[in-house]
This record gives C-alpha cells, structure tokens and sequence, in this order.
C-alpha cells in the first residue's frame, strides 16, 4: 500500500497531467519522436536553452569572441555563475558552489582536502555506492596513506565512529534510496567525522536542502535530471565556514586566488573556489548553463512528488507484469525506481525497440528514471502498457535482445 | 643574425606565402573579419571540421540518440579514438594516449602514479615552468607526503639527482625555449628518475617524437595549437612498458577494466585508459575532434620550420620597434616568441585596438603565438607595421589601455 496518488487508469493519468504544475515545462525540451524516455537519471535530454548556448558558445564566443571572451563573455566566472545556478536546488548559498571538473575528479579533491579535518585518517563508504564512489575512496587513501573502510550498505553511522572521512550518496544509484543527511551529518559531527556527499542521483529530482540539514562538502552530477548534457562538468558544494581552511590536493592554476600573477607559490582562491583545478571544458559548462533555464519558478517539491508518483506507477504495473519491486517507499526515494528480473537485460533491450528507454544494472535490476520536467502521466503509463505486453507474450525472449553493448 | 629564411619587407611575405605548403590549410579556418590572431598559443580559432562535429553531437548523437549514443556514437571510446588522433603530433604509439580530464588533472595523476616508480619520494620542477604546474607539483606532494623540490629555471637536470619524478615542460610557455627531451629522458633513466612532460605549448605546432627520444610519460593541452575549443580536454600519454604497471590516484569508473560490472573493487583498465577517471565531457571532446581534421596529412616540420620563420619576423621588427626580444634562436623555440618591454600591457590593448591579437605575461611581456594552419606571412608582416606605428606614434601611451581586466 502507498500513500502516494498514482494513475490506476489512462483515464486517471490524463487527470493527473490535467493539473500537473509541471505539465508546461516538457515544451522546453526536445526529445525524439517515438521515444518515452525513462533513462533522466543517467543522462537527460537536450533542451532549447542548452542547445542554444552551445550555438552561442561556439559561433559568437568562441567563433567571433577568441580569446578576448574570457573577459567579455565571463568564461573566467562561468563555474561561478553556473555553480550559483545550482545553489538553489541543493539548498546552499550561491557562492559556495562551483562547477569544475568530473564527479569522481571532485569527490576525490574533497575527500583528501576533508582528511586535514578529522580525527583519524580513515576513509569509509559504504559497499552500495555507486562504484566510482568506492574506487576513488579506495584511490584517494592510497594515494594519502589513509586506511580505507568499506562497510556494508546502511553502515554509514557506524562507520563515522572511525572519525573519518565518510563518502555518502544522497540518492542511492540502484534503489533510489535517501539519506538521512541531517541525522548523519549530526553523528559526523558528533565523532569529530566528515561527510562528503554525492549528490548525483538528487540534484534536480527532489529538494536537498544540505546547509538547513548541517552538510559541508558534496559533489554530484549535472547530465542526470539537471540535462547538462554528455559528461556536463561536475559540482563543488563547500560551506564557507570550512572552505576557507581547505587545501585541495589538486592546485591548479585556475583554484589560485589571483591566477594571472603567475606567481610560483599557491596561495588558495577564496572559498569554494579554491577547488577549481585546470581550465574548465567552456563549451560541456554552457550547455549546462543554458539547461539549468529549465528549472527557473520550479518547485522542486513538484518535481520530488511527480516522480515518486510516476516510480510508483512504475513499481506497481511492473509487479503485475512479474518484475520484483527493489525500490524503497515513495518518501525514502529518489526520481528512479528499480525492479529485478533474472531476464534484465533481454527485457530493458525488449522495451527498447518499441521506443520505450529504460536502463539495466547487472546482475538483474532494472531501473526506469522518472524525470519529471518532460514525462507525463500518459507516457509513463503507456510505456508500462510496453512493459506488461513484453511481459506476457515474452518478446525479451529472442537472441537479438540478449547481446550485450559495451555500455549497458 | 638568424639561420632562418623569414620576410625582410610585405613582397618577401607575399612571395613565402606563394610557396608555402600550409597555405591552404586556413580555408579551415573561421576566423572574425579585421582580427589578426596571434594568440593561438592561448586558444587557437574554430574551424568548420570543429563546429559541424559539435553540431552532429548535440542535435543528433544528444539530441536523438540520447543515452544510446554511448555504444551507438561510440561515445564510450571517444577518449581513446581522439587520443589516436593526437598520437601521431606527438610521436608515440595511438594506443597509449587518451583524452580525459585537464591538464592539470592529469599531471597531477601522472606525477602521483610516477612515485611509485622512482627512486626516491620526491618531485621537483623548474620555478619558470608555467604556474599550474608548479602548484600540482606542491599540491601532488603535500597530498602524498614527498618532497617538494622547487629549482632554478635550467635546473632540470641537476633536479634529476635526486633519482624523484620530475614535471618538466617541453617548451617554456614564456619563452618558447624547446627542452632536449632525449638528454633529460637518458639522465633520468641513469638516476632512477622519471619525467613527466607537460606538452602544452608544443602539442600541434612542432614535431614531437616522444617514444624514439625514450620519454614515458606526458600530458598536454589540446585548445592552444590543436584549436580543440575553450577547455577542451586534454591528454594522458604513458608508454605502455610502464602504463601497465601504474596506478592513478584518481581511481574514477572509466579508468576500470569493466566499468559496467559494477564492481566494487578496482581493477584498473589495460594501459593508458587507467587514467581516465569520471565521464568525459562529450561535447568538448567531440569540438576538439573536429578539430583534429585539420592535421590530416600536415607534416609538422612544415609547421615548425613556418612558425620560427613568422616568430623570427615578429623579434626582428619587434625589437627594431623597441621591444626587448626574450626567446632563443628560431631552431631552440616552439611556435611563439616573447618580448619584453614596461608598457607591455598598454602594448597589446592598443595592437588589440587594431585588430592585432596577441597576449601579455605579467610583469612585461607580449607573446605573440604563430599558429602555421591559420597565419600567413602577410598577415603578420601587416600586424607588425601595426606594431612599429604604436611604438613610433606611443598610440599605447592612453589611459584606456592601461586599465587591466581580470583575465590578462
């Protein structure tokens, strides 16, 4: 039982889109005719906004501009300005946020600069997490002699007893599970620990409020639900109050605090901007600045119920259809929602050629991602009209959808 | 006196130009109307190869494709195909280098990894070396507990005593000095050192022959002499003899040997590719593909040989003009040339004024960068009448070319 309003009808979902607040943001985007598109949460599609700040970008700054746009077209503050953009959907001052650099990239500089502030030297995460997660954990105290602990899922608590550097995810990549961050953040404090935080699978699906709940550092991800586009630069979230005691392992030249001195020592930008390392990727960052146009006047409470209502949707109709729900309730989750099937992978290709685009995470789970600023009700329960069809005339069951890609 | 043939009036120009092997290339090119672009040693110009293949990613691999287009655009080897791409401007076997990350970043991976296989615990570099450089070479240090060796300009070699990883620039970003690559390369091997090579200022302009000169390891810059697009991503080189034996401290997912098993322990990919860490930024890296479409049959000595011709013309006129050469002689120098004098900045407001692009370096310095594919004599014989009218009439001596703007 849910205690979430989710369609039992097709009637019900054009009831649903009839007064959904977020029914007009889809015209903003461009997506594929034929498609449904049930993969926001791993990478979300072009918008107007984004592809017309690629063009600019491209054509007038680049094209025309040169070199001189780094001053007239403000690419020397464009991670500033983006980072300001973001603020607001993690719930932290704009100036504390700037865009540089890839997610694993920022995790690892926070989780070294984070060891100068803690009690024992350890760095903890749980074996759960997305894997980059867990490689850079691994990487980052290799590479400082730090003892890495990997506990089990759900040992997150128990791990800040070490007093350490824990790496959480706020959204988890395979249930779509939330974290506590006000209750961790208070055990870290409590243990002299610290937390970094990924926020990849939140930003831009449901309301993070990281300073309100007590978070310091995080990093996370803008081609997800934020639509930055293929690889889009990542997020730095440092609260002011430690950042300006940081030192980030990884100085480059563009974190200096006056970089066009050309002076040898490095002396720390102020602030979260000291965590900027080599010169950004202009182009990947004006296509995220031109997508984040999409979330301006939205509510991101729209957005969180929206999605747990389509995962709902999701969760219950692919339960009928045979599939095995891996998702925790509408509040404990994130905008995607997982279900297990021993045929996975086969089904995700099914669903595929009929245009619906969903994706598969090994061994058996299936993961459908409800981006709400451009599904509707109707599409989401017209694909899972795809999904029980596939389901009981066992279209996954052909060879052709059982070759694995490279990427699955 | 100079052993290099280079115009001595605009009919000499106009008769290089007449015979010039590259002189096609600049149909290539886009560059604004009235602009005479010296600065390519900065941020080369947009070509049409660069903006039909950002064009193609954003509208049809983003745009229609969507998250298909990891296996189906081949985004998921994107870095090593443009890595291919790259191999050959700098010498070296296509399958050990790969585009990822920053420049920045990946000295910092490479110069971590190296110590492992040194000698001793320490890394060292030159205080001329470009300031991003100097700031890994301490941060890379500090976040591993080495030492930090910080030398006199010239001083490589003596740094290589001390048997540790030096991070060494193939050609001065100031001067244009080029390095004896293979002498520094044979004193390393003999002490137990290894060099890692920033290729910045040399990648796409001179001919580098990394593998035969015996160098193992080097990152570069793909947005000055290769015209890849403001920030675009740079490259790893790590020869394979010793690639496979390395460790990246920044252990993201797309470094691992099977990324999409999921798993949470790290092994790490075969070769170079264990230096990629999080997901690329497609659509820089797809501009900077572009780009490489002007190299295709380029002979990089005729870039040389036209480079240190252009730059000979610049200290020639340069200095008649009253300006202080400081780059060495035409066969000991990269594709820019440096000179000196009080009001460099003034300087180069007022050549900008014109339409003659070039940059400054603080405290007295305009470079002017001579980017072979796009320049041609003529063109720089005329920004050098410029030059010697500015000087001869003091059009640089107005108060709004003295007013500095944050990126100089």
């Amino acid at each position: 039982m849910s205690d979430i309003t989710y369609p039992h009808s097709a009637e019900d979902a054009l009831q649903l889109d009839a007064s959904d607040p977020l029914a007009e943001r889809r015209k903003l985007f461009k997506l594929p005719d034929g498609v449904t598109y049930l993969v926001g949460h791993s990478l979300g599609p072009t918008s107007k906004t984004a592809l017309e700040r690629v063009t600019a970008c491209t054509e007038e700054e680049w094209g025309e501009g040169l070199v001189r746009s780094w001053n007239s077209a403000g690419w020397i503050d464009l991670g500033s300005a983006v980072g300001a953009r973001i603020a607001p959907l993690i719930g932290v001052d704009p100036a504390d946020v700037v865009v540089c650099d890839s997610v694993s990239v920022n995790l690892f500089k926070l989780a070294v600069a984070a060891l100068g502030h803690v009690r024992t030297r350890t760095i903890s995460i749980e074996d759960d997490t997305f894997p980059t997660d867990q490689y850079i954990a691994d990487g980052a105290a290799r590479a400082t002699g730090a003892l890495l602990r990997r506990v089990p899922g759900g040992g997150a608590i128990a791990a800040l007893s070490e007093g350490g550097v824990l790496i959480k995810s706020a959204v988890n990549y395979r249930s779509g599970l939330v974290a506590d961050i006000a209750t961790v953040e208070r055990e870290a404090r409590a243990r002299g620990a610290m937390v970094v935080w990924d926020l990849s699978h939140a930003v831009g699906v449901i309301p993070l409020k990281l300073q309100e709940e007590g978070a310091l550092l995080a990093a996370g991800c803008t081609y997800k639900y934020v639509n930055g586009g293929p690889g889009a630069p990542a997020f730095v979230y440092a609260h002011r109050s430690i950042s300006v005691e940081m030192r980030s392992p990884i100085q480059g030249w563009l974190g200096h605090a006056a970089p066009f001195t050309f002076d040898g020592d490095y002396q720390p930008a102020d602030g979260v901007v000291r965590f900027v390392a080599g010169t950004p990727g202009i182009l990947s960052m004006s296509a995220l600045d031109g997508a984040l146009a999409a979330f301006d006047g939205v509510d991101l409470n729209d957005c969180a119920s929206k999605a747990r209502s389509l995962g709902e949707l999701c969760l219950m109709r692919g339960e009928a259809a045979g599939l095995i729900p891996a998702s925790p309730p509408p509040h404990a989750r994130g905008g995607h929602v997982s279900l297990r099937h021993a045929e996975g992978y086969a089904i995700v290709q099914a669903l595929a050629a009929q245009g619906v685009l969903a994706d598969f995470r090994t061994p058996d789970t299936i993961r459908f991602g409800l981006s709400p600023l451009y599904l509707s009700y109707a599409d989401v329960w017209r694909a899972m009209d795809v999904l029980e069809a596939i389901m009981a005339e066992r279209t996954w069951d052909r060879p052709e959808f059982k070759t694995r890609a490279k990427v699955t």
